[in-house]
């Protein structure tokens, strides 16, 4: 565990740490694979396939959920040699709507947390993807005036969370990052002198005593998920 | 022409006001009806009908290139009753990649005004669309280094720029923006107390003594385009 006094701001990831969010990405690109799977020929790996579309794609389209479906209109179009019909092509469009308005579902423990850290801390919420889309999720997730500061990024850097800090006038020694992902909402925001927990969307690792490396590395993964970390958060006032 | 002394702040729109954008999107348009004409019946109005599906699909996919090629192939398969080709889905795939990579152009006398203004004022560019293509366009355009300021927004109303200006500590009364759209950069920096020139993109409209209705909006829209509002603004020093 970290040192947790001295907060002055508290800032959220959004997609998998107050909503989930990549269960949306495996349902839809499971339904995929079945609409496809009957004009691709024996042997083919559709799924290594749509990967491979969308990593090539990725520099010309970014995140989202928009150019992630025209990867997979692309891979029908590759994979069935352009035999796919108009229909299974209108029927991934429909997919990639549906992942666009589906509800959000508040992960546990969510609006107890915001409720209880909002009388004691500056609250912000940053997220990464495409603006209208993320401004939307953030809409139907009817948090939006539980946060000091929005924010939609479309990279999660050190530098662009040093941008951020200074553009708000906020000291990172009194930061405080929660998210599901350590590449994009922990190790950056340690980097840059602040603080971090590490709240993994599906809590699959094994209970076990705190790893050495880590904490060397200077954040928490509390093994009580949020609910923890808010007891701990409230304690170091 | 209203009074120009006093700045502080000097914003742009991006889109058809520093570099030229409308083109692209009517060039893939007639591309694009080009491309489906052998598949669609006789007494089809297919410009009419890319238009619904795009108008249809606003709300869902918000602005923007991959949206817009989303609709391209909605109305494709639609029109065609489901027997467009994959190869033409894959051209218009192509024709959405191609306008989110084609060249920047600057439009004529931006950079001189940029160079001319900097180093008097605070200077700021606004713009509309989604996050990862506009600031792909701004890299592009080689003019990041040029702004104090950049702000990708999804809305350009009253609330948006009020929010911006606020965040910024920027005071609209010492405020110019310019744009090419009296919607989105002109009318609504009026409505919140700022200044602002219209820079229509193309100079279609009759060289004519200035428009008392205009004046009276409290907005300019110089002859001489961004050339003249630059001298303009500097006299005003």
């Amino acid at each position: 565990m970290i040192d947790l006094s001295s907060l002055t701001h508290i800032a959220f990831d959004a997609d998998d740490t107050l909503w989930g969010h990549e269960h949306v990405f495996v349902d839809a690109k499971k339904r995929c694979l079945e609409l496809l799977s009957p004009y691709m020929k024996p042997g083919m790996d559709l799924e290594q396939e749509l990967y491979a579309f969308e990593r090539k794609n990725l520099k010309i389209f970014g995140y989202g959920v928009k150019g992630f479906t025209l990867s997979m209109i692309e891979t029908a179009v590759e994979l069935s040699g352009g035999k796919i019909p108009g229909s299974a092509i209108q029927q991934i469009i429909d997919l990639g709507k549906e992942m666009l308005t589906h509800d959000i579902e508040l992960l546990p423990g969510v609006r107890e947390a915001l409720t209880a850290l909002k009388p004691h801390f500056k609250l912000l919420l940053i997220t990464k993807g495409e603006l209208f889309a993320q401004e939307s999720k953030i809409a139907r997730s009817g948090l939006a005036a539980e946060f000091d500061i929005i924010e939609i990024v479309s990279e999660k850097d050190p530098v662009t969370y040093q941008n951020l800090l200074d553009r708000h006038g906020i000291d990172p020694a009194g930061f405080l990052m929660l998210g599901n992902s350590l590449r994009s909402d922990v190790l950056p925001i340690v980097e840059i002198g602040g603080r971090a927990a590490h709240l993994p969307y599906e809590y699959t690792w094994h209970h076990e005593a705190v790893n050495e490396e880590e904490a060397a590395a200077g954040y928490w993964r509390p093994e009580g998920g949020l609910g923890e970390l808010v007891q701990a958060v409230l304690k170091g006032l």
